[in-house]
């Protein structure tokens, strides 16, 4: 089965704005056995829309189309599919209902133009937006002119904004795709993700026991990111899902704990998971990362029943003040210390009364560094009853990945005192 | 000009990672008046890579690939690359030596395939990789076979790694390419950024009176994001910058303090310039954003100048003990109140001793919600010498969502009580 995904939208050609459709799209999808094949963005032109979605017309079964379909002047894909396909603009009577409901209920008048939403190619489905005004739309293509071998097509546009695609995406859409397409080839990928080694070490110290079941038809693929490296593991064909688990068993043979967890859950999850099976708490004091340590925890759902909170210890005075930290330890040994982390550690845990505290103090740049202490130095410690410790680390990266990585560190350095392992590990 | 985007990698289409290339790099390209006119993914598969190439190539004056050089075996770029354009790989003994000595400057002993990495085409020209061990490569294809109009067209491979992409593509892709293509149509671009109103509102209140400039080549787009709306305006020819001077100054007045900054002028990057500025400090005491507007304060180089830190107040614990909230508060208005905001914000601000404090208190979600309090609902208070005031918000978002939209709110109470204003704006 051919997937092809089709992104409109000036704004992800400038640069002004991050395509998460594709990441959330393409996961969604292999989710179910089904992988994107082709990746297009085209600008918010006539010509260049139409021209995307005839090229995918002519190799693909699934084509799916984000965006152009809001009420302003630059939202052309409604118009462009319809003249393409040569099917008639109507205007649909339940969605103009919906979208006057819509403004009612916010108590914001209803400016004139968001009308236009409410007309529909002849022939199509219309997929309601639980979020939004524009409503997604469904056209199945058959028989499909652009395509040599004929058969059918599922053309299928979506809003752009992503709390309006996703749940129409979820409640709507994969319903129709596996009701128009039942039959996959069977399909199996596994995604182990690891921390604390480079892409070249995970690779050397897996490709030779894998070796062997290339042959079967396994795949390997790895994806490094700051911090992170996942390997991924794909099969196809009726052997696909022994193929994987036997891929995987040596995987994990080779690389241990380095493995944190799986798919796409993450090292906060992982955590956050583990301290709600042992019943424990955490706080943190952040100096260099300035929050981001709090921040990805309480990303987690379900983190209040674990997290307390902490301090953004910022500045000297935060240090001393709420945290407690001695003025003779920043005197000595200087803000971004062994001993500060310690104190910050300590001094937090005590505040906040938690099983864990966290706390980081480093040099995230652009300035500050040292001969002693370059830019990207940082220490971590860890504070719980039985004792603290604290690891400094060299992350000499830009501001931001400096502080991805120096709060992955953290966080791996509390995984690894909790005992976690990947769920499917135990 | 044409410019394609090729990014490789069977990650970004199953969704693990997002494509973070393709905004940086339209981003860079767009600085310089040039557009990527088309972007597409391919997984690392050799006939999808060498395809794309050539369709690109049939196309594009300037194409650029990112991924697949690094040493792993799914790293195919060079190799279909060479095969394509019928040239021979040769090792190169001063990447060789420059590879060698990365390894030996971070003291890991040298995994075997990286020297793979040392290869390059017959007439490439080497592209330093300042950051990692696999170099960039440009080809200038002259005439290019691909393309019927003939002549010539620049294809440059770069790393995935942004750290290493990033310096390599700023230090030396650029210069090529304004070497090898000086002469570009008279393009001016500004984006406006707003936040507060909603897409069809930004549109309504300026779409009649930019509707004359239209006929002169003005193009306006919209970029709805939570919390953010972005106006685009471009134009192209001579007259270019005149015109998208005069639509600027028609879209200032309609849309007035909405505005808060431009270009990629983050919000974050207004306050902190402002606070500077005024020389004036900030602390924050976070409770349902967890940090995130601390993160996002401190990701702005030179925070560390007027942000003193805060406090994470995740439970009602750390608002009592750390903040000084009132036990009798808590229990008569609950933790997400109208009167705890204020008491956390003159607490964090009197224990920060600093100009201003921000403080958030709501709920998330997905559970925690009342009739009288839905999820969603967020109180922000921002204390200053003068007074304390407190805005009720309702952000019926998802998790993520929710916080990011309820920082934002934030930073724009604190940008409105600064009287920032985007800089031309003044």
């Amino acid at each position: 089965m051919n997937i092809e995904l089709i992104n409109t939208g000036t704004e992800l050609l400038l640069g002004a704005v991050l395509n998460t459709h594709q990441q959330w799209l393409g996961r969604q999808l292999a989710e179910l056995g089904r992988r994107v094949t082709r990746q297009v963005t085209v600008p918010d032109s006539a010509s260049a829309i139409r021209q995307a979605v005839q090229e995918a017309l002519s190799r693909a079964d699934l084509v799916l189309v984000t965006g152009g379909l809001g009420p302003t002047s630059d939202d052309l894909t409604r118009e462009e599919i319809a003249a393409l396909l040569g099917r008639k603009l109507q205007s649909d009577a339940g969605i103009a209902a919906r979208i006057e409901g819509f403004f009612a209920a916010s108590h914001r008048p209803m400016p004139d133009q968001v009308r236009v939403q409410a007309m529909v190619p002849e022939g199509a489905t219309v997929l309601t937006n639980e979020h939004g005004t524009a409503p997604g739309l469904a056209l199945l293509i058959e028989p499909n002119p652009f395509r040599p071998a004929g058969g059918r097509s599922l053309l299928i546009l979506l809003p752009g904004p992503p709390r309006e695609l996703r749940p129409m995406f979820q409640n709507q859409v994969l319903r129709l795709v596996e009701q128009i397409f039942p039959d996959v080839e069977p399909f199996a990928t596994r995604t182990l993700r690891t921390t604390g080694l480079g892409e070249s070490r995970v690779e050397e110290r897996i490709s030779v026991p894998l070796q062997p079941h290339l042959a079967a038809g396994l795949e390997v693929g790895y994806c490094a990111r700051p911090g992170e490296v996942d390997v991924r593991l794909i099969a196809r064909g009726p052997e696909a899902s022994t193929t994987v688990k036997t891929a995987e068993q040596i995987v994990r043979q080779q690389l241990g704990s380095a493995i944190f967890g799986e798919g796409q859950e993450t090292l906060e999850a992982v955590v956050v998971r583990r301290l709600i099976e042992r019943g424990q708490t955490l706080v943190v004091a952040e100096s260099c990362t300035g929050g981001q340590l709090g921040h990805r925890v309480t990303n987690v759902p379900g983190a209040s029943a674990v997290f307390r909170g902490g301090v953004i210890a910022y500045s000297n005075q935060t240090k001393l003040h709420l945290l407690g930290v001695q003025a003779g330890t920043l005197a000595t040994h200087g803000a971004v210390s062994e001993a500060t982390a310690r104190e910050m550690a300590e001094g937090v845990r005590r505040i906040g009364s938690a099983d864990f505290a966290l706390a980081i103090t480093g040099i995230a740049g652009p300035g500050g560094g040292s001969a002693d202490k370059p830019v990207g130095t940082a220490f971590i410690g860890l504070a719980s009853a039985g004792a603290t410790r604290v690891e400094r680390q060299c992350n000499p990266y830009d501001r931001e990945t400096f502080k991805w990585v120096t709060s992955q560190q953290a966080l791996d350095l509390l995984r690894r005192a909790l005992g976690a392992q990947a769920r499917a590990g135990n």
